[in-house]
């Protein structure tokens, strides 16, 4: 605490640092001079650490805000260009179609088409499920397969994404939204809120990529998207069961216990036979068509198509056989004809004014997450730049729109996504296509789907989320890191046995924890010298590394800041102690140098400072001299502001850990 | 995005990654062997990178727990010790006392018995004022000042700590439970409260310490500390205005504002001449006495006995010229006589329950922070250990007593701690003295405080908080770190222009705002050869560092976790952009390796891992090879894990960037 410890110090000994600046200046020329005498034997060898030019304050602040903020530099095309043609370019960096569009030939129109079509051919089923699990009626999948990938198409910045409703996202919306109003009392309020929580939702993407804020999604670690999406796919499948095994009084709840009992609860009288037969049966024709896709790349079109056949079939054949008159459930009506307006059905006022902003929030960064993850996997193995905030903009846009346009919130499907690619999509004009089609669908074929058994939808949502969950991801993660694992699993089973809300809480309260938990407890390391060299290791790692007698070197191996300052110089203290009892039971001479080598201390707060002078004066009454070696710019620069440097000593700050070894223990220097 | 990617890489291409036991060990057979046949031509020199021997999943997980909670490592003079004598170590490590009384002696008992005097003289007048200062009578300032500085001595392992009641935590009590109860209201239901708080400050800090959560409390920056006393100090001193220029109607609100609005509205009627004489006339008194003692270090006694001076000359000139019959208010009365139980009067149910425990963790924790950064300081002066954990637990448990025995929050205070090293205390009975005088003063002679002014206290009070605003460890926070600065005036001004809780809030949240700026935004420097050595160094900090032809060396200075992956992968890709462009302009031959120096990457995660596959197919695309340099022990086992060392080729990983760049410019090994 340097409040305390500097008033004590200011009491009862000599000011050690003056503020003066006339003396400060003195105390640089001393540096430099004792800087360029230091070590005149070994001089041409060795380097003394170099202090980086002072710089300007507000240029510092303008680099750690460019740093921070526009990472990317997203204005240096910008730079030197006259103003008409910056225009041009601002334009074309909101609508990157007018870039794109100037190259655009038959040949990508091609791949397009075949790609719009396919895509168009799995979103028109999904659609009416997806937006069943959001617990709204079927034409409002549709509609947000219609108008937000048109309006992404000029906006967005992403070649191979297929916009429209996703699973996941339907779930979450549906399970917050439900939690606010029952769908079953009051259809129009629970529709009213779903659009403007996806007005929210867009000003909340639109907002973090205008204030270049992207970067805070990244917080979401992924090994807990693997587990949240695994659990929230075994949920959706679960929910789909109702639909499956037509069974009529269902739990609200989303949990596998409910959900369970819920189901064999109603083994006796609520299973309809008819149901499970066309369920179970186009089930497995979807599974085998999916698993001849994965067999063979090039009949990627069958499982792509086979979900439009299975709709058709089935309701060719309820319609011929009447099921629905034996319980069979049906879709019954979609409403025909495009979006409405919606713009008037946004709550902009009163209690529900809230609540929406809330799960619009959640929502939006969730949507957020899965988008950005598939623009940025398709854009590394195309090998194209994706702006991130920009996506952003362009995603928020979309679904402001669409929240005005009847849709919900829509994003980036990730198995749509994958289909498109493998169908060959060159540009956003697959998306285009496919919202023609989704057009068509709305005005003209709606009504056919009249007849079409629920139990279908339930199949084909159920094949679809079964992609969601990831066995080989996880394996990895339990092979590379453990926390990760943690994380991984404490979202999927918070999801499975709780609630959407609570995994995702868990997924977010344990990305932060690690975090927290890195910077509290970075890892120090004892250094031996390997054999033959001047190269200091890990003795952990590199068992063949020997100690230097009267000398321990500690690396510290993170920036030293206040919430890990005091640790470092307690853990330093304690390898000391270890070292030294171990030395003193096998009477070997003690400790004489603490080389702390610097390398990873990328920077140092007031903390970190006082840390240091703590260990030195702890060093000091046990006779032990502390060394540096090999600070960074930043740590040198304040190591001087603080004095600290004049308080060690110049000469005992040092390049590398060879040349501070080869300066404590001269005897040494004849041995490498 | 493991998940999409995952998926993609399953469905498109051949799997890469085989889960199969086998296989991993015919692997690793490839890799030692191939280790070991790496650069034949420069044999002896060149060593492998380590990897270090396979832990038992178990064991690792035990030496994470153990360096997060137990990284004092607290159980170590247990070990190999006979069941009797571990009781008895146990006991003493309860109870510090009993170890260092066996070697308690007369010269030690002096010097607590003079140090304990001079502290009771001190803290009886500071008690009295900072009871006012939370809004209760008087002798609950001395109540607190009697049993938890007892309690403290039996189990605290600080020697130099005074215990008692302190203005902070009185000022931030008095807010906090003003904002419940109004103490001029329901002066029991607020009594009561403040007990109850108290008991649950006392909770929280034992639990933390049980736990060995002690660490939490390090999250709380020093710079905002800095900032937070500072502004409370000047609000405490602001509040002194009301008994210092006897003003009667007084605002509640602690801002600036409101309470200079409240000083200058009451000028014209409301200030009595009389109580402002006496008050301007002993600050002055109490401040040259204060000079006096920080002039010269021989009369560190001077400005510790001049409080009680102060209040007995003044008392008795109240008494002789009854002033109080003028307007000069005065103390009027104190209950005489010892803590009564306080057991009955806590809340442990209702609704003040949960209000109680929600004040109580707050002052609990600021108190702890007071406390640890008090005895810390001692501690490193005096060298002897401090055990975080140990104190919070004694801390806790003294004022879960304390609140059963009608005191509100002690902790550590930090003019009296000063006094009392000064006045030479030896051990923790410094404090059993100081408590035996306030238990005579309680017992005899509180009726002769009846006149005493409260300008007197007053006084007292701004004399003693004006030592917490310290500017010059603000000037060296400006010096040293502009980001710990801007943490210090936040908090500084949120609580001089709005509240206490307010400027807390801000110290908490720009405190985190940094952690997460720090993990999110790494840095990473190019390196460049330092002449006559193979020393690489940061080009910026070493001017004189020479690029390698065709070859870019970048070094990251994190951890690569996936809240920073991203920016990593970018950040090097745009390094590498940079580079090219300027290597075009000026017409040299392009960049054909890209070195990653990993020195100080301590630790990579799933994403990282995908992040470096990302950067590597970048790198792939533009013919430019990636290498590494120096992998740690946890990151070139993780790397292992995963397979992305035989993805990029073992032989592409190195021990020295020195070892990387002769490997790959075989033209440059001569020149070396």
């Amino acid at each position: 605490m340097i409040l305390h410890y500097r008033y004590i110090q200011q009491t009862m000994s000599s000011t050690i640092h003056s503020t003066d600046e006339e003396h400060q200046t003195k105390e640089m020329d001393i540096r430099s001079l004792s800087s360029s005498r230091r070590h005149p034997q070994n001089a041409p060898h060795i380097h003394k650490v170099g202090v980086p030019p002072k710089q300007n304050l507000f240029k510092e602040f303008k680099a750690t805000v460019k740093e921070t903020l526009f990472a990317d530099d997203p204005l240096r095309p910008f730079k030197d260009q006259p103003g008409s043609k910056k225009f041009v370019m601002g334009m074309q960096t909101l609508f990157p179609i007018l870039e794109w569009g100037r190259s655009y030939n038959f040949t990508k129109l091609r791949g397009d088409i075949i790609a719009g079509l396919t895509i168009a051919s799995l979103c028109i089923p999904q659609d009416i499920g997806y937006a069943k699990l959001a617990n709204l009626d079927p034409q409002y999948g549709l509609y947000s397969s219609f108008v937000p990938p048109l309006i992404y198409a000029f906006m967005g910045s992403s070649r191979d994404i297929a916009i429209g409703p996703v699973a996941v996202v339907s779930l979450l919306l549906g399970t917050l939204l439900q939690n606010e109003v029952d769908y079953k009392a009051d259809a129009e309020a629970y529709r009213r809120l779903a659009f403007t929580a996806t007005f929210f939702a867009g000003i909340t993407q639109a907002t973090l990529g205008f204030f270049r804020l992207g970067f805070l999604i990244d917080f979401l670690s992924h090994a807990a998207v693997v587990g949240f999406m695994g659990g929230a796919a075994i949920t959706i499948a679960l929910q789909q069961l109702k639909g499956l095994f037509g069974i009529q009084n269902f739990t609200k709840k989303t949990d596998i216990v409910s959900v369970l009992h819920s189901v064999f609860g109603a083994a006796h009288h609520g299973w309809n036979w008819r149901t499970i037969v066309i369920g179970i049966s186009f089930l497995a024709f979807l599974l085998v068509a999916k698993y001849i896709g994965k067999k063979n790349k090039k009949f990627f079109w069958v499982p792509a198509i086979a979900p439009l056949i299975s709709v058709v079939l089935s309701t060719f054949f309820v319609f011929i056989t009447r099921a629905d008159k034996h319980g069979v459930q049906i879709v019954r009506h979609i409403e025909k004809g495009i979006n409405p307006s919606s713009v008037k059905e946004i709550y902009f006022s009163g209690q529900f004014l809230l609540k929406g902003f809330r799960i619009g929030v959640v929502a939006g960064m969730i949507a957020l997450t899965e988008a950005v993850a598939i623009g940025r996997t398709f854009a590394s193995m195309k090998d194209y730049q994706l702006d991130g905030n920009k996506e952003m903009v362009a995603l928020g846009t979309m679904n402001v729109v669409g929240s005005m346009t009847s849709c919900y919130v829509a994003t980036g499907s990730f198995s749509r996504s994958a289909v498109n690619y493998m169908a060959g999509c060159q540009t956003a004009v697959s998306n285009i296509v496919m919202s023609f089609i989704v057009f068509l669908t709305l005005q003209f074929i709606t009504p056919l789907f009249k007849y079409t058994p629920n139990a279908i939808l339930a199949a084909i949502i159920i094949s679809a989320v079964l992609g969601l969950i990831d066995f080989e991801a996880a394996i990895l993660i339990w092979k590379i890191d453990k926390f990760d694992f943690i994380a991984c699993m404490g979202a999927f089973f918070g999801v499975v046995f709780s609630s959407v809300e609570i995994g995702l809480l868990i997924a977010v309260s344990i990305s932060f924890a690690k975090i927290l938990l890195q910077v509290t407890r970075p890892r120090t390391a004892i250094l031996g010298k390997l054999p033959g060299t001047t190269v200091y290791r890990n003795i952990q790692q590199y068992p063949g590394a020997t100690k230097v007698q009267g000398v321990l070197i500690v690396r510290v191996d993170s920036a030293i800041y206040f919430s890990n300052s005091n640790y470092i110089k307690e853990r330093i203290l304690r390898w000391l102690m270890d070292e030294e009892e171990q030395l003193k039971s096998s009477f070997q001479p003690k400790i004489q140098f603490l080389i702390v080598e610097m390398s990873p201390v990328t920077d140092i707060d007031t903390s970190g400072i006082h840390a240091l002078e703590e260990l030195h004066k702890s060093l000091h009454k046990r006779d032990v001299q502390l060394i540096l070696a090999n600070p960074g710019p930043v740590v040198i620069d304040k190591l001087h502001a603080s004095h600290f440097a004049t308080t060690i000593g110049e000469d005992k700050i040092f390049l590398t850990v060879a040349d501070a070894v080869s300066a404590c223990s001269p005897k040494l220097v004849t041995e490498v």
